[in-house]
């Protein structure tokens, strides 16, 4: 058996299974418990100014807060089902090419919480933050709430 | 020179413009300065659920809204480049199927006042609202920032 990184793993995954994901050239860069970094090309996610579709600019934002909520549930071993409640987005910049969306979170107290709510009522809610940049800098801002069902 | 619909201009230009539009299989179904309905089959948009992926669903809705004001500021023969400043998304359902994003807007009076400080300041901002339908059923809401500089 050979190692696979945990990146290769997870494009897979996304591309197998939301296939828009494929379509947005979507790359994983970074896929850890606590940080989940994805890059995007700006040619399959480009409007008509040549700058990135607001469209584009969200889902990349999504992919990446829900990318780290379900490895974070894998890696506990908690089998559920996690779908969006609600979601915003500050577009702060026109994005002229290339772009990421980063993810982080490793607040504990937080995540105990969500544990234990989940476990407790077979549901439980967390927002998560994530942010797009384009040459190192920040150009959109998004906050979701994500609900776990068991 | 053949008459043409104007759903069906305003569908080549949004999946020559918007290659996203295409790779979502958007269909433009009424395409009117009051009224923009846009439609998308599930199999380019579902995810991991089954379900159409939040990511889709915003990128239609904002689509349909950015649409409205496209037309709207053709209408009246303003060239005005239009950016989408801030957005927000509440998931009302899942979406197990084929859905549609309306977007609909008749107030004279704030797209009077909107022309007018486009006129006068150069740039001009509007909130437009969507919805995403499903079987005729609401399933999600949308309300974006669309700022529009000449």
């Amino acid at each position: 058996m050979t190692f696979e990184e945990p990146e290769t793993r997870v494009q897979r995954y996304l591309h197998q299974y939301i296939p828009l994901s494929a379509a947005m050239g979507v790359q994983v860069r970074t896929a850890t418990v606590g940080h989940v970094q994805l890059a995007a090309p700006l040619a399959p996610n480009v409007n008509h100014t040549e700058t990135v579709f607001g469209g584009s600019a969200a889902a990349l934002a999504t992919l990446s807060a829900w990318t780290l909520l379900h490895l974070r549930l894998e890696h506990v071993g908690l089998d559920a089902r996690l779908v969006i409640q609600r979601s915003s987005m500050e577009y702060e910049k026109p994005i002229p090419g290339d772009f990421e969306a980063v993810c982080r979170f490793n607040d504990d107290f937080v995540w105990e919480k969500f544990q234990a709510t989940l476990a407790r009522r077979g549901r439980a809610r967390m927002t998560l933050r994530a942010h797009l940049v384009h040459l190192a800098q920040r150009v959109a801002s998004f906050e979701g709430d994500f609900v776990a069902l068991r």
